[in-house]
C-alpha cells in the first residue's frame, strides 16, 4: 500500500513528507493506522545528526497511538479495530530479560530495532523508487501507517483519545514510570527534579500521585516554574541564582530530626551529566536514590567520589519507565481517563504531518511542552 | 589508670608501644578491656599517612574483641564481664538514620568521631606527660584498654574466641554484609568479586552462604585462588591474562537462555576506581547490582557512560556491609560459632602487642589474611 509519512533522508535535514511504499505485515506483525504521534527530543536527537547510531533514510517518531487495520500470520492478541500504542520498548514475555522480573528491557528484537529492521533483517517501508527506509525505535510514527511487531504494541481502551493518549506511549510513562516502577518512591518523600521539560513534568506529576511530602523542582529557567507548580511542584531552585545548587537542596531538606539533608529520591531530566552529579549528590547520606532519565551526548560519562556511593547512595537509570509496556501503558491510559494522571495541559500544540518540522522549531524555542501531530 | 598501647606518633612512622594514660569512662561511656585485635588495611591507610583525615597522635584499632570492665553513668545495656566487639559503625536507634530503617549510617556521634575525640569532645587516652592522644574510628583496639560510647558496643556471647571473633569487628561483617544487607543477593544468582584478599574472601563466602551459582573471582595474582576456591569462587579470572576483563566475565556467565551475559551482582573490593567500573560494567543489563567496597585513595573518582546505569545496571557502595552494629554483629558471632561462617583459616598470623608493626609487614607482602594481635 501507499501511505504518507515525513521521511529523515539525512542527518541535519528538515523531514520530508512524501508517499511511501508500505509492505503489509509478515507473520507475528501488524500493520497500523496511526491517528496520531507526539514529537520527542528523541526524535530530534536523530535528525539533528547528534545521534552517532543514527540511522538515514528512516521515519522517525515513537510516540504515537492508533487503530490495527490487519494482522499477520500467527498473531493472536490483536485484531483489526483493536486501539494501539506502540512500544519502542517490547515485551515478549518469553526472552531472559522479560522473565527475569527485574527488567522492561525485552530483548527479542533488539539487535535488529538497533539497525532500523524489522524482526526478519528488512524494512517494510520504501521510496517510490523502490529506496528502503530504516523504522526507527521499531515504531516510526511519523507515518500515517506502520508496520510492528506484535509484541511491541499495547491494546488500550477504545474511548481513550488518540491526540492525548500518544504522549503515555514515551514521556508520561517515562517521568511517572522513573518514579514508581524505578526509584519506588513511597509516600511521605523528599525529592529533587533536575530539567522541567516534559520529562521532569511528568516526574512531578509521578511523585505527586506517590503521595511525596517536598518536591524540588531544578531548572535554570525562572518561567518554567509556573508549570511545575501546577504539577505538583513545591520549591523551585534555580541553579544560576545560588552558590551551590546541591547545597541549596540540602537546605531545603533539612529539618530538626535531620540535622544531614539531602532528598529521598532525585531524578535527572537533562541529559547534562555534570546535572546527574549534582542530583546524585543533593540525595540523602544513607540512603539517597538518584535516578537517570536523560539521554547524554555521544561519548559523555558521568563521575563522582566513591564515597558518595559507599555512604549509602544508589545511582540509577531508567529506559521507558521501567515500565513494561502490554502490561503497564494499558493502566497508565486507564489512570489518564481516570484524571489520576494529567495530560491535556502538556499537549500545546497541535499540527498536521505537513507542519512536523515547525513542531521541531517549538521545542528549540522552548514553546512547546508536547507537540502532537494529528493524522 | 595506665595501660600499654601502640601509639601511632605521627604519619608514616611505625607505631611506638608505650605506656599510656586512659581516664575512666564518662556518662554514656564503657572501659573495655581489649583482648585481641586485628589489623585492618583501613589502619594501615591511616598510618602510612595516605589518608588525608588521618590525625596524630593516636591509638589506632577498630577491629576488636573484649571485656567489659566498667560502666559510666546511665549505662544500662552492658555491665562489667559482658564480652564485646568494638563497633566503629554504632547503632545509637534514636537518630534519624538509625530510625529510618533503610541505612546502618548511625549519625549520633559521627562528628567527634571522625575529629578522633569522645562524644564529649575530649580525649580519654593521654601521654604519660599530659599530651592528648586521638582516638580512631571511635575504637582504638590498639590498646590493652579503651573507652568507648555504649552504642558504639555489640555485646556477643561468652563462649565465643576473641582472637576469632575480633575479625567480625571489620572484614567478617564487610564482606558478608555487602552480600545479605547492601546487594540483597538471591539464591540461584551469579557474581563477581574483584579482589581476593581478606574483604573479597569474605564477600565470597557471603556469596555461598546467600546460595549462588557461580562466584567468579577477579585478582591479578593466580595465587590468591585457591584460597578463593576453599571459600566457594567456582570461576577465576585474572585480568593480565585476558584481553578484556569485562568480556571474560560475560562469557562465563551466558548461557543458551541468556545471550547476554553478565554477572547478577558484583563487588569492588579493591579500592582502584578503574576496578570498580569493570565491576559496574561487566554487571547484567537491566537488573545488575554492583557494589563499591574498597576504599579509594584520596580525589579519585569513579565514572562510566550515563548508558550503563539507564540500561539497568545499579551502582551502589557499602559501608561496614550495611551491618547494623549492636542488632547484626551478635548475629555473625552465632553463625561463625554454629560453623556458618569460617574465619579460622583466615587469621593467618598471631602476634603481640611488641610484634605489631611485622604484622603491617605481613600485610604489605601480601603473606597474611588476617594478622591478630592478641593482649
Ligand atoms: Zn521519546
Ligand atoms: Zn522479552
Ligand atoms: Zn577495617
Ligand atoms: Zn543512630
Amino acid at each position: 500500500m501507499r501511505t504518507r509519512a515525513a521521511v529523515a533522508l539525512e542527518a541535519g535535514k528538515p523531514l520530508e513528507v512524501m508517499e511511501v511504499e508500505l509492505d503489509g505485515p509478515k507473520a507475528g506483525e501488524v500493520l497500523v493506522e496511526i491517528k496520531a504521534t507526539g514529537l520527542c527530543h528523541t526524535d530530534e536527537f536523530t535528525r539533528s545528526g547528534d545521534d552517532p547510531e543514527g540511522i538515514f533514510p528512516a521515519i522517525l517518531g515513537h510516540e504515537g497511538a492508533g487503530v490495527v487495520l490487519e494482522v499477520g500470520e500467527g498473531v493472536t492478541t490483536l485484531k483489526p479495530g483493536d486501539h494501539v500504542i506502540p512500544l519502542y520498548t517490547p515485551e515478549c514475555r518469553e526472552c531472559a530479560s522479560c522473565l527475569s522480573g527485574k527488567t522492561n528491557l525485552c530483548t527479542a528484537i533488539r539487535n535488529t530495532q538497533g539497525k532500523g529492521l524489522m524482526p526478519d533483517g528488512t524494512t517494510r517501508f520504501k521510496m517510490l523508487d523502490g529506496t528502503p527506509i530504516h523504522h526507527y525505535m521499531g515504531c516510526s510514527t511519523f507515518a500515517n501507517h506502520t508496520v510492528m511487531p506484535e509484541i511491541a504494541l499495547a491494546k488500550v481502551r477504545e474511548d481513550a483519545p488518540f491526540d492525548k493518549i500518544c504522549y503515555i506511549g514515551c514521556g508520561v510513562t517515562t517521568g511517572i514510570g522513573a518514579v514508581i516502577n524505578t526509584a519506588g518512591v513511597e509516600i511521605g518523600s523528599t525529592a529533587a527534579v533536575f530539567g522541567l521539560g516534559g520529562i521532569g513534568l511528568n516526574v512531578i506529576q509521578g511523585l505527586r500521585m506517590a503521595g511525596c511530602d517536598k518536591i524540588i523542582g531544578v531548572d535554570l529557567n525562572d518561567d518554567k516554574a509556573e508549570m511545575a507548580k501546577k504539577f505538583g511542584m513545591t520549591h523551585f531552585v534555580n541553579p544560576s541564582k545560588v552558590d551551590n545548587t546541591v547545597q541549596a537542596i540540602v537546605d531545603l531538606t533539612k529539618t530538626e530530626k535531620d540535622h544531614l539533608g539531602g532528598v529521598d529520591y532525585s531524578f535527572d531530566a537533562t541529559g547534562n551529566v555534570k546535572v546527574m552529579r549534582d542530583a546524585l549528590e543533593c540525595s540523602h547520606r544513607g540512603w539517597g536514590v538518584s535516578v537517570i532519565i536523560g539521554v547524554a551526548p555521544a561519548g559523555a560519562e558521568i563521575s563522582t567520589r566513591p564515597f558518595q556511593l559507599v555512604t549509602g547512595r544508589v545511582w540509577k537509570g531508567t529506559a521507558f519507565g521501567g515500565a513494561k509496556g502490554r502490561t503497564d501503558v494499558p493502566k497508565f491510559v486507564d489512570w489518564y481517563m481516570d484524571g489520576k494522571i494529567e495530560i491535556d495541559s502538556m499537549i500545546t500544540h497541535k499540527l498536521t504531518l505537513d507542519e512536523i518540522n515547525h513542531g521541531f522549531e517549538l521545542m528549540h524555542k522552548g514553546e512547546s511542552i508536547r507537540a502532537v501531530v494529528e493524522f
